[in-house]
């Protein structure tokens, strides 16, 4: 473990049929989650399109996610306005 | 174009130096913005692991967008809990 690494969690997961040691501050429950569910988005995407090669496929699943991820931003930023105006309401 | 296709978009993108078309409902630019991240984030993840071949680059970069995406749900859905609460006492 490097210096770096000092404090760090190792979880090792396995994702489409591949192993993967992920060093972080996650703790092993989320990072075994993540896992999880990149590999069951990956095996969801392979079964409509077979033919790809795992290249491909792993960079679809993070264009998937991130697109999820990018269109919930926006939700949880109108969130945070809408809770502004309301507190707002309330201090007045 | 196949009969299920008809009405989505096509958008032809290039991530990490490999085209991508992605057929679905979301707009020209919501597709842009998804590809140039998941882009930037691989070429953020090679630059510490520059050994890694593009299957695993990617499947990690899932992995992050992933756990940030599973952070964000939980942000939101507390902030969805705080509404509620919000909401409830201004109705009181």
């Amino acid at each position: 473990m490097s210096q770096s690494d000092k404090g760090k969690v190792k979880t090792t997961v396995e994702i489409y049929n591949r192993s993967y040691t992920i060093v972080g501050n996650e703790d092993d429950r989320h990072v075994r989650e993540v896992a999880g569910r990149v590999d069951g988005t990956m095996r969801g995407i392979i079964e409509n399109n077979p033919r790809l090669d795992t290249a491909k496929l792993a960079v679809l699943t993070a264009v998937n996610t991130m697109s999820d991820y990018i269109k919930l931003k926006k939700d949880y930023d109108e969130l945070m306005s809408y809770i502004q105006k309301l507190e707002k309401e309330a201090g007045d």
